[in-house]
Formats: C-alpha cells, structure tokens, sequence
C-alpha cells in the first residue's frame, strides 16, 4: 500500500442554506478543495450522504456532483453508512490511492436537512437505527440515544448536569470556527436550562440539523509532492472501519461502543501510534453521551468514567485530550453525511498551523472518528503532520 | 495491483419475496456465497442498494446485513449509483482486494421493492433521474426511457417491432434459470400486443418490480490458491466505472452511452481484450432500448444499429454476442441494487461451465455491464475463466 496524502480542503459554512440545494452545496466545498489542490486532473469522486433520496427525493449523487463540479464522465458514486456515510467514504478514497488504483480522487461529504418541504428529518434520521426492532415501534434516533444516556447516569451514578462540558467546551470552540452553525459560546447554566427533548437529552446535549458540505482531495505520495504549496504535508497515517448490530438492545453491552473499540484499535496498530501520541481528538458528539461513550471506547478513560474527562477540563483546545476543537457536531454542526469529511478538514487545519484562535499548540497527530447510528458503523482515521 | 478472484457465489430466486424482509433477502445470497466460498474470515463487506430507505425505510445496510448474516464487527458499508449500485459495490470489494487492503470480501446486491406499503416504487425510481429538472417536473424513469427509445425509433428508422428480439431472447433463457422471475418463453407476438406503459415502451420492453439479492466472495490470488474447490478460477481482468450526466437533455448526444463508452473502453485496456475475445456480454436491458444503445456503446455495433443485432440473431446464447445468458434484467428479473452484482454470479456460473441449458460453449471471457438511471453511472467488468 502506498501513502496517502491530503492535497486539499473546502468546506460550505455550516446552518441553513435554503437558497442552495443539494448539488449546489455539495459544489461549494468541491470546487474549493480542488482550488486549495491546484490539481488539474482526478480520478474519482467518492461522496458521503446519507439522506438525499428521503428528504431530496435523489439517489444517485456520485454522478450528480460529479457532474456539477466539472469532472463529467469520472469514477464517482455514494457511499452511505448513516451518520457516519462521510468516514466511509474517505475510507473509499484512501483504499483507491492507498491501493494504486487512482492517483487523485475527491471525497466529499453532502446533506441537505432544511426547507425540505414535507419530508420528516426525524423520520428519515431513525433510518440509521433497526427498522423493525427500533424505528417502526416508535422510537426515534435522538430516543434511543436518550436510553443510552439514562443507563450511564442510571449505572456509573453520573448527575445530568456532568455532561454540560461536552456542550459548554463545544460552543466555546465553535466561536472561534468562521465555518460554525453556532458562534455564541454557552454557560452551564444556558445548559441546565435548556428545553427537554428526550429526557434526559435536552437542547444543548444535541446537534442541530442543518446544511453542509466539506471535502477533501487525497493524493499518492508522487502526486503531493508535485503540488506542494507552502503547507504542512498531511498524511492519512491509518483508515478504518468497525461494525456492531444496529440495535442498542442486541449489543452485548450497550455501554461499550465495540465499533469504535474495534476500530480506533486497528487504526493505533496501523498508524503505530498509542493514544498518548494523539495530540487531537474529533470525535463524534452527535449527543453528548456518544462523546462520552466514545473516549472511553478508544481508551481515552475508563468504562463509566469518559463524562468526567470533560469536568476535568481535559478536553479543552489547553487540555490534554481537545475535542470538537472547531466546535464538533454539537456547535460547529451535523450535516450528517458531511460530519466524517468536515472532522477530517478540520483535523488538516489543525495539523497545518491554521485553526487560528482554536489552533492546538505543536499539534501532529489528530485522530477522527465517525460514528453512524447510535454505534453500529464507526470509521476512524489518523492524520499525521510531516 | 494483485490479481483478484471470484471465490465464492451465491443469489436468491428473483420474485415478490412478501415473506422476507430486507435483511433477510441479503442473508439468503450471502450465507451462500460464503458456504460456496469455504472462506472461514472474511474483512469486510459492501453493499450496493438503491432504495432501502425509499421503500423498507432503512438506511444503514452495510452494518445491518453484517451483523444479520454473522460478521458483526468488519468493515461494511453500502454503496449506491441508482440501478448501478450492484456494479459499484463491486468496483469497491475490487479496489480493496486489488489494492492490498483486505484478502477477502463479500460484496452483495440487495433490493426489497415489492411489499412495502404505502411506499410509492416509481417515485424512489424516478430518484435516479436528476431531482430537480427530470423527475419534479413530473417525468417518471420509465417515461426517460421512452423518451430515449422515441428518439432512437425516428432518428434511425427503426420500427418498434425490432426491439422484441431482445425481449425474446430474454425470456427464451430465463426458462433455463431456476431463478429467474418469468420463466415462461415470450413470442413476437406477445411483445407486439403487450400493454402499452409509457408509449413507445410497453410491458415487454420493461423489466419488473421485485425482490432479490446476489452475493460474490473476491479474494487475494494466494486466498483464491488455498481454496480451490474444483471449480474453475474466474479472475476480474477490468473493473471500470464512468459517469455522464443525470438528465438526458445535458447530454451532448442522448443516443450515445458516454459512460458506458468510457467504462467498457477503460475495461478493455485494462483487460487487455477487445470485444472479439469477449464471448458473453450481461448487458444492462432494464428496458429493450437500453440493450440496443449499450450494444452501441461498448462498439458491438454502429449508431442506430444496435436493434439489428437482436433481429439477426447475434445476441442469442448460439450467437457472437450472446446477451441476457440467464434472462437478463428483463426476465431474470431487476432488484435494481442487487441487479450488477447477479450479473456476474451468472457470468461466473457461465465461465465455469455450470450455466445449464443455458450454458455458452467454451466461454473463456466475460463482460458484465450495470447502468445507474438512464446511464449516468456505468459499471463494467470482465471476467477471465483461467
């Protein structure tokens, strides 16, 4: 396997973009990765959206934005796997160049969520948990993510309220992100306050539903070289893609996110690094306790414990693990076939020196992690400054 | 590159399969695969689907089918380019063996499209036209193609007539596949007094709505080595996908198939074959038309002269280019996701020997060709029997 570089950004400010559609956002982070690229010629175009057909009314979005970005006639299609549809797709991309079989492609990273007249986003976000034993009893996605946190609070004896750094430490980050949905930073108590959705899961353990689009332009070593622009090369040092049933209830332990465990753990042994090494972490704070949740599974804390790294004031952008440094799903957005893309140009800025006021100091390693349904497919990727 | 091979194959009768939901579809083509493939470990999976979400209301199948068929934990995710999601899932378990990345793959087509209340079939097809200038405005997928097939009946003289050879001689070979959905042999006659559905198109010139799914197991050249089971080794030579615009009216010529040109040409460099070593050739007849413009596309025959070819007798199982070998879409039937990936169980069954009556004397070369809408995305792939 060869080297895979990331030769170029773009990234759509994320919120409410009723005055663009699907093809158009996607065209507003494609384009300016392949600016950022100076790249002339690609391959393909791997794209990660989730619900396009059910609330856009259209499959088929590979050749679609293909299409609409100029690269007619190219290898391109979609690739879906829920939330995290974006870190499966990079993984696509990293196997064509790791592999040899093309020397640049563009990975992008769409959803439309708003001004979709008529359609039900929560309907259509309860298509990454199980249909028949989850979705058609009536549960929603944001309900069976409520079940998790009332067994972590009910089981490690964890107060609500210990949450509300993951919130408070996203906001706070997401201030400083131009692309960010929400720039207003938040108290503790704005946490405590905030409305009920589904309890214990209020309005500031949630990401919002929004607009978005980032991609990235990946690259054999040969092929980065010749680009170099003045920037930090960055390398994908490990790509990796871990299951788990889609139901909480068949999981031998729902408290264990085993797909993250899996597959944060072939990605350490890949990029041969410890978490020690990792100077960034964006993880997946769909809600709150994925954030929790997630540390845990990739050794970050103990089982029951990951909540309390937060409190701690460890995942600052100053602390020993930062997370969500531009803001996370929770602030900067969740566009949820975009997430993995957007987790991924954010990690480069860090590792390029460019985050401005959130920039993680000496950062070279950072670590990504997409998490689709509520565990069922989690992709991680290692990024490494040279 | 390393060598890559199909190890293992498995399908489900085609049909309206009320009994079985979708998991349940994919775990009856993949248990299969796996059992005729003797594969103990497999690294991952990949899905291609159109229309989970549409119609059964599920997204997420990658995990889903994973977990259902006893992987729970490898890598799997779904891929989607409309109809054409079978060959693309395909063109991904290819790059990842090809690549170096894994040693073993599943790779399935699945599609529930029959049995799914209030769900409306033709409107998630119409999602493989362009949303926004194709299908808001009313036109349905069977509409685009008889748009298409209109324009080629009086832009090159050809009588509706000529297209019913290909309807024939799909139905002639479907009544040797015990998985085909019609297994009843059609005449002229029959086509010609078929029920119109969207003039010039009518119900013999379409494939059907139904139920199916198709398995194949890809391994490494050493994998495939330790595995012989006396079958004959069939090698993937050339996996290609290109694209072209969605709608129809971008097109710089609606009669020519740019991406199937540019798929089959790329697969035949890469195979190193020209379309006189080829003896069999799946094509994509969702509907007769598109039979006649793939012929066309791929260089069997001139522009306007593709019809020809099925009323002289060519594309029979006897003929140079034997098509729809085991029915094709027309009469095996078209699980739309599930479509590219039956193409080549039945292309392996084909090269090893093992098609039946319906067998094509000494096929040594193979091509397999999966269209996404009315062929914006086009997947091609040669298979070598070694």
């Amino acid at each position: 396997m060869r080297p895979v570089y990331i030769v170029g950004i773009g990234q759509t400010p994320v919120g409410e973009q009723w005055e663009r559609s699907l093809r158009h956002i996607a065209h507003d982070a494609v384009i300016p990765a392949l600016r950022d690229a100076g790249v002339e010629r690609v391959d393909a175009l791997y794209v990660g959206n989730m619900l396009s057909g059910e609330l856009v009314g259209q499959e088929h979005v590979g050749a679609l934005v293909a299409d609409f970005v100029g690269l007619r006639g190219i290898e391109a299609y979609k690739i879906e796997a829920a939330c995290g549809s974006g870190g499966a797709a990079l993984r696509t991309g990293y196997m064509a160049v790791a592999g040899g079989l093309h020397d640049v492609v563009v990975v992008a990273g769409v959803e439309k969520m708003t001004d979709t007249i008529g359609k039900d986003t929560t309907a259509g976000l309860a298509m990454a948990a199980d249909q028949e034993f989850e979705a058609a009893e009536g549960v929603s996605f944001v309900a069976l993510n409520a079940l998790l946190m009332r067994r972590y609070m009910y089981e490690f004896d964890v107060p609500h309220a210990a949450f509300g750094h993951f919130a408070v430490n996203a906001h706070h980050n997401a201030a400083g992100n131009p692309n960010a949905m929400f720039k207003s930073p938040i108290s503790l108590e704005t946490y405590r306050k905030a409305t009920m959705i589904a309890d214990p899961i209020n309005l500031m353990d949630s990401s919002p539903i929004c607009d978005g689009a980032a991609a990235v332009v990946l690259a054999s070593e040969p092929v980065a070289r010749a680009l170099r622009n003045g920037r930090r090369p960055v390398r994908i040092a490990a790509s990796s893609v871990g299951t788990d049933s889609l139901a909480v209830h068949d999981r031998r332990d729902p408290m264990k996110l085993e797909a993250a465990w899996i597959s944060s753990h072939k990605a350490y042994q890949q990029a041969g690094v410890t978490i020690d090494d990792i100077d960034l972490f964006e993880l997946h704070d769909a809600f709150t306790i994925m954030a929790a949740l997630s540390l845990e599974a990739c050794g970050y804390a103990e089982r029951g414990r990951g909540v309390w790294l937060a409190e701690e004031g460890e995942i600052t952008i100053e602390g020993r693990v930062p997370v969500a440094t531009m803001g996370g799903l929770k602030a900067r957005g969740h566009p949820v076939g975009a997430t993995g893309v957007y987790q991924v140009v954010e990690a480069t800025l860090q590792l390029q020196g460019l985050a401005g006021r959130n920039q993680v100091r000496d950062a070279n390693i950072a670590m990504t992690q997409n998490i689709g349904g509520s565990g069922a497919t989690v992709a991680t990727h290692i990024l490494v400054g040279e």
